[in-house]
């Protein structure tokens, strides 16, 4: 089978790690990986279960002595399709038009683990071994809570010892340009809850005397973020740290368009965030606060003049380097305790939280990515950072004490969680390239 | 049957009006009613409909010539029992606790509706025949929209002409207290529709440059209503007629206590409210602004980091004498769209609206209802408004040129539009009582 054939494969599983109903699509897809392991001739392949949790897929190759370890991570679990509606072919039947390959996972992240393996498996193939000594983790849980890679990652430190880990889950800035990428923000992740009255009332009857949850909770919001896209939160932005003048010198050569970004990305009216600062710089190096969800009333079809008793809201923030997430979620009560009218009591939860992160470029093992990416693609290799938050690189910089290169094939259009996934398919083949060359780049690491 | 069998019969249809999948058991409600007037010995018994809408129920009998008619008129359909999980009884099982009947419904508005019906019952079977000339006219959509009762009433005055209304969805101001309702707020009642980006956006990677439509939908609502209680639309509050000092004056001798109201009626833990206003000139004489319920973007268990493309909310206004609905929509609009922050496209669409109303307790018809109720209870009657709106006084002063008699039965903890609706079985053989003396009352009515 070619490795096209294969990710058609793989991408056929729907191995979507929230829904209770797909857990042995999960475990199949874990064993499909593990299988392709084998095959390919690692050694130790196994499923590492945990009850009630996605299996990890283990694999190692250590008989390089003297050489670099490297740690390869993806995930084999995917988003759940939804909207159904809106996908031009169904999202677990793999769909090739033009260079791209339509499917759930094409690009997150199961066309990018495809490099992973198939990289190992071609240098085992032609050379009989591997440059270097390498250990693997795919995980199944990115997409949910991820709780059986965090206590097994804790508990096992000794054994995935490394000098650095490889994540192939990123993008690359533009297409043909190789990218690394070597800041992650970090974030806070919680729930608004509001309430009020001890029940809907009558608003008629009780309005101007009873108070009103989802006013509160809207006042609450209001308090915590500006129309100017600033937070109002007091202490919000102590200690943040701006990426260094190189850095965002770099940024300014990147091939951006922020018209084509807001009419083809977007799709707003207008672009928003805080004055004086670049859309990269507001995505990247800026500290945001989103609401993702609210809910409270009276929501179905048709009237009901209640005044909410209760009303949730889901809130995150996300971090740059210099901000401490257990500062921001206690600045973040302060100011939701202040904000909150009277008649009302609230409470926010968090859901999880983790720092920012970045890697430094000048680093022995990110500068031979770099030269493995350059000369795969033929230009030099530029950096970036990503306004997303992948919370294993924290992970394995606290755990393992190593650093995470960000080395992803992906596209900014790629439609990640979102219909129509695709994966292009040129990446996956210079992907394959750019990673057997960085294993062998490794090897002349000091 | 009993009356309060009949009750029971009449509460297990769920004839909730705004519920598409409810339609047939609104006209099953609507024929209940008809069915009752039948028997009882009314002429011209009719459902009235009209395609899309619920029937409307007539009835008539107009055999005592020289004397005064009256329009009586009340509501078959009921609110929808959602939260269902803190209901104690099922809403559509009637369920007797002590001296009290519980379902959907109880008292607004089938326990008030039986009163109206078994006071014709009781007298026609009594003395075969009525003391003065009676009209019935008994909706279907008095909690959803109500489109059918406007067109039937404006295009039939001749019909319905009449000397006077008798409504009967009001309640006592406290038990044992018997009580005519003077006045009634009006509303504008609609919704709001945020729009943002083209669709949800993954908050890691677009957050601090798309625009969020749940953060605007909040910064609107924060925009309209301050944590004061006052309403921050420019124009609001213009032309706002206060009571007199009269009427104010009886107000003060109304037995109210609000720490009980706080406690046993609200349940928060404070009131809230334009500060120098007691709490019955806030809720009966101040206009006020809503929300009864929002949603926007992810709202399921667990969490997803998306930025909400779409943000609802249904909102409404109470009006007071002195404020034009179309007024009030015009300003409401223009400060939405003020508050709309960049990005972010706005609409208010209004679903219905209607002004506040206010009747004369020296119309001859209002002292023969004083009277009727006094006698009845034993004591004399009190006057008091209620901040709720029922748009049918409007329609009837407009279209019909006639005043309404607002004599209702409920009583302030009677849990209207919220979970465990109860009826005071006291009060249902009290107000058929009452209505049986005042249509005899009517007959010295000059």
């Amino acid at each position: 089978m070619s490795v096209l054939e294969q990710l058609q494969d793989f991408l056929r599983i729907p191995s979507i790690s929230t829904s209770p109903e797909h857990i042995a699509d999960c475990r199949r897809a874990a064993e499909w990986v593990r299988q392709f392991l084998l095959d390919a001739g690692l050694r130790k392949t196994m499923l590492i279960e945990k009850d009630g949790q996605h299996p990890l897929v283990y694999a190692e190759w250590l008989e390089a002595p003297g050489q670099p370890t490297l740690l390869l991570y993806g995930h084999y679990d995917v988003q759940p399709p939804d909207p159904l509606e809106l996908w031009i072919s169904p999202p677990f039947e793999p769909t090739i038009r033009g260079e791209d390959i339509f499917a759930r996972g094409a690009c997150d992240d199961k066309g990018q683990v495809m490099i992973l393996l198939e990289a190992l498996r071609r240098t085992l193939q032609d050379t009989g071994r591997l440059p270097i000594n390498v250990k693997v983790l795919i995980e199944g849980e990115e997409e949910s809570n991820g709780a059986n890679l965090v206590s097994y990652v804790s508990a096992n430190a000794a054994r995935l010892s490394a000098d650095a880990a490889l994540i192939c889950d990123t993008e690359l800035f533009a297409p043909g340009l190789p990218t690394l990428c070597t800041g992650l923000r970090g974030g806070v992740f919680g729930e608004l809850h509001v309430h009020g009255a001890a029940q809907d009332l009558h608003s008629g009857v009780y309005g101007g005397a009873a108070p009103n949850a989802v006013e509160a909770a809207a006042q609450i919001i209001a308090a915590l973020k500006g129309v100017d896209g600033v937070v109002r939160i007091p202490g919000f932005y102590d200690g943040v740290q701006p990426p260094d003048p190189e850095e965002l010198a770099t940024w300014k050569t990147l091939p951006f368009n922020e018209a084509e970004y807001l009419k083809r990305e977007v799709g707003s009216v207008a672009l928003t965030g805080e004055a004086g600062y670049s859309v990269l710089e507001r995505t990247w190096a800026r500290p945001t606060l989103e609401v993702h969800g609210i809910v409270g009333g009276f929501v179905a079809k048709g009237f009901k003049t209640v005044i909410p008793a209760k009303a949730h809201a889901k809130i995150s923030c996300r971090l740059v380097p210099g901000q401490d997430p257990d500062q921001i979620v206690t600045v973040m009560r302060k100011a939701i305790a202040k904000a909150t009218p009277p008649g009302i009591v609230s409470r926010f939860d968090v859901f999880s939280s983790g720092p920012a992160s970045l890697v430094n470029p000048s680093h022995p093992i990110l500068r031979a990515a770099a030269q493995a990416l350059a000369e795969t693609f033929g230009r030099p290799t530029v950096y970036m950072r990503s306004g997303g938050s992948i919370p294993v690189v924290g992970l394995f910089q606290q755990a393992l004490g190593i650093p995470s290169v960000l080395m992803g094939f992906g596209l900014p259009d790629d439609n990640l969680h979102a219909p129509n996934e695709k994966f292009h398919l040129p990446n996956l083949y210079k992907g394959i390239e750019s990673v057997s060359k960085f294993l062998t780049v490794l090897t002349k690491v000091p």
